[in-house]
Parts: C-alpha cells; sequence; structure tokens
C-alpha cells in the first residue's frame, strides 16, 4: 500500500460525516494563563467510544470489499482501538474478532463485547498475538485491521486535525499524543495541508520515548515494553507506514514525566470538568508545564481520548 | 420588589450575553437507551466558575446603582453562589465580600478567594450568618444578593432554560434541580414562553423534601437541615420569590435517593466523560432511573454544576 497523503484524509472525513462525531474545540482562560499562550483543545475524548481510534478503524472498515465484509475484521488490541473496531464493525454490519491479552482491564473488555465485537483471549507472557492473528486471518479469512501502522488508519487519525484547523484556522504550533503514530503522522498531513507554517510536535511518555529516537536516529528504534501510565501510548515501536510520514513532516518529538500527565488530569477534571485518559493529557502538559515553547503563540492540542476505568480514575485525581 | 417575569429573563440573557458562557446541550445515545427518551443535558457544569450560579450573580449585580458599585456587594454562601459573587463583581470592578462558614471546603474558598472576593468566617454553630449579613451591610453600605431568594437571581438563573429551548425547540417534560429554587423559578418562566406544553418538573434529594412538601400544601415548608451528597440542594426552605414563581408554573416535584446520584455521577464520568457536581445530578437521575415517567418523550435535562472537589469525586465514582 502507498504512503497515505492529505487527499486521502479528505475521502476519509467525507467517510465518517454523520458517524463520527464533530469533536468540539475547547478553551480555557486558566490554561491559557498557566501557558502564556492561546490552547485549543481538541477534544476526542468525546469521540465515539471515548476515543479518536474510531476515525481510523471506521476509515478502513468503509473501505472493504464485498468479500472482505462478508468474512468480517479482524485486529488485535487491549485498548481504544478494540473498541474502536468492534463499534465501526458493527456500524457497518459486519463481524469482528478481537484479540486481547486474558489481563485486559475488565472495563475494556466489557465495552468491546457490548459493541458487538468477538473478544478471543491470549496469555501474554506465553503466547505471539500478531501468531494468533495471522493464524484467526487464514482460518476465517478475515482482514486484519492493526492498530497504527495502516495507511487507511493513518488518513482515518487524521481527520480530527483536519477539523480543528477548519475551526482555528491557521495554528503556530500543534501538540500531538503519540504511540504508534497514527494520530501523529495523520495530523502532521492536514498541519501541512492546511496550516503549513505551524510547527507539529509529537509527545510522548518519557519512559518510552522511541520515537523521539527514532526521529533523531533516522530509523525505527525499539525499546523494551515502557513502564508509564499512559497506556495508549506504551508501544515500543513506531509503525512502519507511520514512521514514513512522521520522518517527513514532524519537527520534533518531546516527553513528559507521568507525573505531569497526573496533574493535568487533575487540571481537566477540576477546571474543566472533563475526564481525560493518561494518554490524552500528552500534548496538554507538553504546553502547560514547559516541555514545549509555545508562549504568546496560537496552539493546538489534540485530546486523544477519555477511555480510563474511574478506579483508576479516583486514583490518579484523588 | 416584583415577581420576576419572562421580561426579565429576556433583559437578562442581553445582560449576560458575551460575559457568561453559552453552555452546550449535549446528547448521548446510551442515556437515551437508558431513559427510552429523547434526553437534551443543559451542560451548566461547563458554565463559568462551574454552576449556573454566575448568571443570577452577574445580572444582579450588572443592575447596581452608581452607589451600590462604589460600596460593592455582599453575600452569605458555601457554595457556588460565593464563586459566582466574587466572579461576578471582580468583572463588573466592584468589591465583595462572601460570609462562608469557617468549616467550608477549602476548594471553595479558595476559589472565592481567587477570584477576588473577601472571605469573611463564621462559625455556624455558634453564629448566625444573617446576622452578620446585616451588620456589614449596614456598616459597609454593602448590598446583599441572596443566593436564590431575589427576583433578579430568578430572572438571570431562567437564562440557561431559555438557551436550551432556543436550541432544541419545545420540549415535552423540563427536569430542573431544585435546592432554594432559583434555578427552578427561573426555567419555569423560560418554559412557559419557550414551550407552554411543557411540564416543568423540579427534582430535590430526598433527604430534602421540603419543597414537594411546600408545593403539596400550598405554602413554604421548613425542613431540619437535610443530609445528602447534594450539598446545592440542602437547603432547609424554598426562597419566597423563588416560591411564588413555583407555584405558579411548575407541574411537580419528586426526589430521589442520593445513591441515583452517585450512579448518575458514574455514569457521566465513564459515558460522557464529565465531571457533574452530586447537586448537578438530580435531575438526570430523575430521567434515567425511573423518578419521572418520560418514555417516548423529548426531555430537557438541566446539569445544575460540575464543583466537587476531586478527593469526593474520586470517592463517589471508585
Amino acid at each position: 500500500m502507498t504512503e497515505p497523503g492529505y487527499h486521502d484524509v479528505e475521502l476519509a472525513a467525507r467517510r465518517i460525516e454523520g458517524v463520527a462525531h464533530r469533536t468540539p474545540v475547547l478553551t480555557s482562560r486558566t490554561a491559557d494563563s498557566q501557558a502564556g499562550a492561546q490552547l485549543f483543545f481538541k477534544c476526542e475524548n468525546y469521540q465515539r467510544m471515548g476515543a479518536f481510534k474510531f476515525r481510523g478503524a471506521y476509515n478502513a472498515i468503509a473501505q472493504f470489499t464485498e468479500e472482505q465484509r462478508r468474512a468480517g475484521v479482524l485486529t488485535f488490541s487491549s485498548g481504544n482501538h478494540a473498541q474502536a473496531i468492534a463499534l465501526s464493525a458493527r456500524l457497518a454490519g459486519i463481524r469482528s474478532a478481537i484479540i486481547m491479552p486474558l489481563d485486559a482491564p475488565a472495563m475494556k473488555m466489557r465495552a468491546t463485547r457490548e459493541y458487538g465485537g468477538e473478544v478471543i483471549t491470549y496469555d501474554r507472557y506465553t503466547e505471539d498475538r500478531e501468531e494468533i492473528a495471522r493464524r484467526l486471518a487464514a482460518e476465517r479469512g478475515m482482514t486484519l485491521i492493526p492498530p497504527y501502522d495502516h495507511p487507511h488508519v493513518i488518513a482515518g487519525q487524521g481527520t480530527a486535525a483536519r477539523e480543528l484547523f477548519e475551526d482555528t484556522g491557521p495554528l503556530d504550533v500543534l501538540l500531538v499524543p503519540l504511540g504508534g503514530g497514527g494520530l501523529l503522522a495523520g495530523s502532521a498531513l492536514s498541519a501541512r495541508a492546511l496550516s503549513p507554517d505551524c510547527r507539529v510536535i509529537g509527545v510522548e511518555p518519557e519512559a518510552g520515548n522511541d520515537g523521539q529516537q527514532s526521529l533523531r536516529r533516522g530509523e525505527i528504534v525499539t525499546i523494551a515494553a515502557p513502564k508509564t501510565i499512559a497506556d495508549g501510548a506504551a508501544t515500543t515501536h513506531l509503525g512502519q507506514h507511520n514512521f514514513n510520514v512522521i520522518r517527513r513532516l514532524v519537527d520534533d518529538i518531546v516527553t513528559v514525566p507521568d507525573e505531569q500527565l497526573v496533574q493535568t488530569m487533575r487540571f481537566f477534571a477540576e477546571r474543566m470538568k472533563m475526564v481525560v485518559e493518561p494518554t490524552g493529557c500528552l500534548a496538554a502538559a507538553a504546553a502547560m508545564l514547559g516541555a514545549v515553547p509555545v508562549e504568546g503563540k496560537r496552539v493546538g492540542v489534540v485530546i486523544s481520548g477519555g477511555n480510563v476505568d474511574l478506579a483508576s480514575f479516583a486514583r490518579f485525581v484523588s
């Protein structure tokens, strides 16, 4: 498959129109005065199933052929992509199977099943999920849509930043959470087309800075599974499609420590009355707590999702 | 002062325009399927200072004469009205003094001071706040704006429902949290003018059903201070101005138990990614958990505020 371009983001925007929410862009006087900048929060925690992942999953499934539709869609994910695929498949009227670790959060498994997904569990200490996926794909003829390393997924994720720029006009800086790179690559495509002078910066958890290392070295660096509360960004390496876009279009990648994610979660709950998951706080933490110089600038901040189980949320904010 | 009418709500709407937020009206497929109805949530938790109280406080202060402005505004409140007065006074460029109990939540005292209010503490077991207020008003010439029993406050609070009807058109039922009656009286004024056939229903905590008793008896009933987590509705009796409007225009008053408020807080956090304070959950609990028959109807649900300290919030939702 060829690399996605901005044209693919535009096509994705048409496919998801009226299906995905056009999420609000919120502002906060308190956040602005803390950052010394004008911040525009693109709130994907209000997206369907609670995260931007719905955009990419739906965009991929919407392009299935009749034959692909008959067999259904397959993926592996312990996170938001699982729910995104299950919900998108239900809306498209096709079957979905999601391979999840036995010890995935109960809430995420339940939500995936509620959306109609067949959950297939595996032991992540003794089994290889990619091998299970290959076997199932072969046995059942299902099409694998991975969580980030796929041009249709990247194009779909790019629609969030596209909507942001449509609402705000050109920006000086765009800050985007970074895990496998679907959201960052897609956002960079939209930024380059709609706000060419905007600096595009990915934000990773400090414990898992493989993206930063990869951008500096010019090749994908793989790290050990990082320990971070930002579970959506606890990836060990960027996807190949994602890296190809990121190395061309992204200006920098910075990191923030977990304690700043907690501080930012508290800020969102206390001052903006929003529930944001730790991964969703990455870009906001970078803007408000100094990882990126933003003083006097107009800054887009992508909040990637709000799916945190309430017991964890309670621990973080109390 | 004469009773407020819908015309006063319209004048209030002009006064607060561009100063108060026009808060969003949100919907949720999950909430709708749970209620078997179409619910429209008017989200005053996203109002400035986090609750609808800003509307009434600002509307009252905006009508001060030059002489009243020189001396400033005075109130007593341990809750959202304290912050509402402090912020409104700062925006109007006048002084404010807020009489708060010594044991008021630290977060609310801090917020009131941050908005520039002078906090005057008293011991609520040995001192009478209304006497302190009278003394200060006499000594300093300040104008007392009480939390709910005031026509300008009622008219200001009515602007929230006015915006709701502007956004949704006529509704079958409007559910409104009820404490002292400012929000319910104001909402009823807007409902009668903009959606004459809409049933207007106040929702109280089960432990403090003085409003329900008052409406049934046709006179204000005073109860002992109720024990409820809905601190914004832990009033002992309706205001006189409020009752005069409520007895004329409100169809019914129902109650919900505290455990349903907790269940609703959890729903808002988990499914709609919103922080709502217990009092703010009253109307939604009534719609979603059966206190009011809403099946097949279009229902307005006012979420009154989101100011809950994070430690309490964490306890409630975990």
